[in-house]
């Protein structure tokens, strides 16, 4: 079988460092490159952090694009406290790890996502656990890619659950509803993973007790990251039980969407500020449009989940 | 098979008198009673509504009963204007009937309730289809009744699309939410059939034209009725497709779940006052509880429940 052809658009982040593990350590899976976003950190720190990452994992020749580094709506970016709060200031959990070797390459993310769309057409997955602001502006600049890529599986919003920056509101989804809404009512094939699913995919310290037994970098490293954040999660009243891994899910479920029941629904994000600023909901002037936009992941198997996660990553872990 | 019995807590109302229609038509179904509430009109007026229907569709027999007349936060209840303006200022269409020769029974509707869930147990199905305010006061009154009846399948809320009333609330959850609160998190079996699902189901005048053509009675009454609401939501920009038969869908789930898909979910409502009121959502607390509060029923086999909603009424139509 062929290798589907992964870009991860990441705003580098403890969950979005368990993303990139999860995509290279999955046999069906060519990470083709990383797109960096702005959001739980700057975009350059976002992006130091995967080029950090994937030379640890023992995957230096993957290439990081600049993407935004702020909103469709605004020209400048500081992360909220509560960023670097979960995610550590240095976004990975305080975890030093050592510079990178390679840079970030020349060419833009959009023009990569363009490229990437032309060469591999359907055959081309695209993950974005951030804001979807570099994805909005290459629809933009070629509209056509929205007929050309295979699947865009977003980490974003909250249908059927309550958000985590406001009732209605999601993190990724908050930093740009506009660029968000431009992605959703594009021809793009999407599935949203959201809170809906997320929150049910809980990992707690027994879990990263395994990958610091294994002795290794990798193990170690990844460890200490996820234990700052399962830390965070408790201590600021998050969830006791363990940190929620919202990005690697959406991988997952990009690479086998039978991880979770999905509802077809012609869903819009609203962007007009107010009480109800980054809502995702669906849209009752097209509830009987035969054509839905998004497939709205609201159930998962989280214990087969869970499972894959583990033996991905551990594995992966073990020789690095 | 022995009918399952079943008691419709109506604010009849258009589509209230379509789900008497229903119950009445359905053979699976024994209609002990029908309990009286607030909401599309006082609660007088839609308790002479009910009898009036239930007269001319030739069941005198069934009791009609007061539910209460206000919310349990409310000492008073006055109609929206808009629920006037979609239903008539008589509730029914301004369809005039004649007055019913039966009165509304002595006994409350509260004591009905807990009479009925002590006698049948889980062979009594509940469908309230406008504000929950009596079900709450029984089961303040009789907690046990939570564990005794069959099940509970309620028309309100909207989990995955915009309220009605605002971008969250549904109007009939709008009218009390404390009281749907209460209910959410009592015992009881619970079915939620809300706009995510009674807005893909429309009927138009054409259908209502067979009606008329029919020559009876409750066929033209019917067909009268059922326009004014068809015109109303024409005319309030509503949908100009047809008109959403809420109530009736959720007699048909209660009958026959498989009209709908549905996610079990721990959900509440949302009762402080605020942009977020009367919203029905997740409860993000108890997402990982293995014991969802709640079937919410998120699709619908429209096509199937619309052929036997008109297989149903239009044969009983026929007959009155």
């Amino acid at each position: 079988m062929a290798k589907k052809k992964m870009i991860l658009d990441l705003d580098t982040g403890v969950d979005d460092a368990l993303a990139i593990a999860y995509a290279l350590a999955a046999p069906e899976v060519d990470l083709i490159g990383i797109v960096s976003a702005f959001g739980n950190n700057r975009r350059d720190i976002c992006a130091q952090n995967s080029l950090k990452l994937l030379e640890l994992l023992g995957h230096p020749e993957v290439p990081v694009y600049n993407g935004a580094d702020h909103s469709c709506t605004t020209d400048h970016f500081d992360p909220e406290q509560v960023s670097l709060d979960i995610h550590g200031n240095n976004g990975i959990g305080e975890v030093e790890l050592p510079d990178p070797q390679r840079s970030v390459e020349e060419e833009s993310g959009v023009d990569f996502y363009i490229d990437a769309a032309h060469k591999y057409g359907k055959d081309l997955i695209i993950i974005p656990t951030g804001p979807m602001t570099t994805l909005a502006a290459a629809l933009k600049k070629d509209p056509e890619i929205a007929h050309l890529i295979g699947n865009v599986t977003f980490m974003g919003g909250a249908l059927t659950v309550e958000g985590n920056v406001s009732p209605v509101a999601e993190a990724n989804i908050h930093q740009d509803p506009k660029a968000c809404n431009e992605v959703l009512t594009s021809d793009l094939p999407l599935t949203m993973v959201g809170l809906d699913v997320t929150l049910r995919t809980l990992l707690t310290k027994k879990e990263t007790a395994k990958w610091r037994e294994l002795g290794t970098k990798a193990g170690k490293a990844y460890a200490d990251i996820t234990d700052f954040y399962i830390d965070a999660y408790y201590n600021l009243d998050i969830d006791k039980n363990g940190c929620a891994i919202h990005d690697p899910l959406a991988v997952g479920v990009g690479i086998d969407p039978s991880f979770v029941t999905t509802l077809s629904l012609f869903v819009k994000c609203v962007y007009e500020e107010g009480p109800y600023y980054a809502r995702i909901i669906g849209d009752n002037a097209k509830l009987n449009d035969p054509n839905p936009n998004v497939k709205v992941a609201i159930n998962v198997d989280k214990e087969r989940y869970l499972n894959v996660f583990m033996d991905l990553l551990t594995n992966l872990f073990k020789e690095h």
